[in-house]
């Protein structure tokens, strides 16, 4: 069995943010030599999430409207781990929502991926650096 | 390390539903030969969900009523997705709630599963063939 | 490859729980002796959750709070599934939200974790013995 592992980092301008990293993790399988395995990819964070679905901007923007409408970031003061000094309890949430991590199948080398599917870095409490851990195991 | 994959497809008659997939999963891990080693199952469609609860037709739609609740169908002008001439932005938020994949550890060359846990795909834009990948991973 | 499977068990004395696992999970893997891998985290049950974020009591406070805003217990007729003699339908909503499982890697013989990260069991139908299961493949 071979495993390969690689830290990707970002630095999300806004607060909220969603960022394709399909290429990245292309890259990282052909760099690992792997053709029949799986391929994790989470964040290294819990206010983050790694998710497969569609590039599409207005859905994107479809996903930031709804999660804020389900777990609004103001007023800050409704949480109460925004006790502690930090205003990202609603990241914390909108994290599990869209869930933190991705595990793709790997065959004959490539991400054995339908049509449609991408890989995407949902960042909820930005404006710092972040790393995403890709992790292949197979042969 | 072995590896095993196959495709399951179907084509739910209306636009949501719920199907136990158990029986086909448990098909292909016994033609795997795999006896120890992790299965993951995911559809390679991004309106559609695989996941692992009870099988039992008031929960689905209690599931269904819930996430219809959440994340409605209608009006589809709410979405902005659904300006590029989809109807099934909600489909893509439904998934998301639900989760695209399972990974369920395989032990003794079955399914590692508790008394309740059974495989469902979930559909929340049918009509359409859709694929669901197995890939089992071990030895 | 090689593998390696251990159980937890717990009995969370009120409906509704979290507990920070990963000293657990950090021992499994310790037992098991994997250096390189993936770990697989899962209850073998359909109404609870493992799953990674922050060990801040008040953020579980307000994952609690938040679950039963948009899933509430009450009233439990609400649900077709409590028709069942159950009243636990809201629990399976709740574990779909916060999801099932955790994949870890495993690097250098440790969880892969960024410096927050910490593995827990939440419950949301308590007061019987449940279990989990770790479930680790590598080398």
């Amino acid at each position: 069995m071979k495993s390969f592992r690689k830290e990707l980092s970002f630095r999300i301008p806004s607060r909220r943010g969603f960022v394709n990293i399909t290429p990245q993790v292309e890259e990282a399988l052909r760099e690992s030599g792997i053709r029949e395995g799986l391929c994790l990819v989470n964040p290294m964070h819990i206010t983050a999430s790694v998710f497969i679905n569609d590039d599409e901007g207005g859905l994107h923007r479809d996903y930031e409207k709804w999660l804020e409408h389900i777990a609004p970031h103001e007023p800050t003061s409704q949480y109460e781990h925004n006790r502690t000094g930090e205003d990202n309890a609603d990241a914390h949430i909108k994290r599990q929502v869209m869930g933190r991590e991705v595990v793709a199948a790997v065959s004959e080398g490539r991400l054995d991926f339908g049509t449609w599917e991408q890989i995407f870095y949902g960042e909820f409490d930005g404006r710092r650096k972040k790393r995403v851990l890709i992790k292949i195991i197979g042969e």
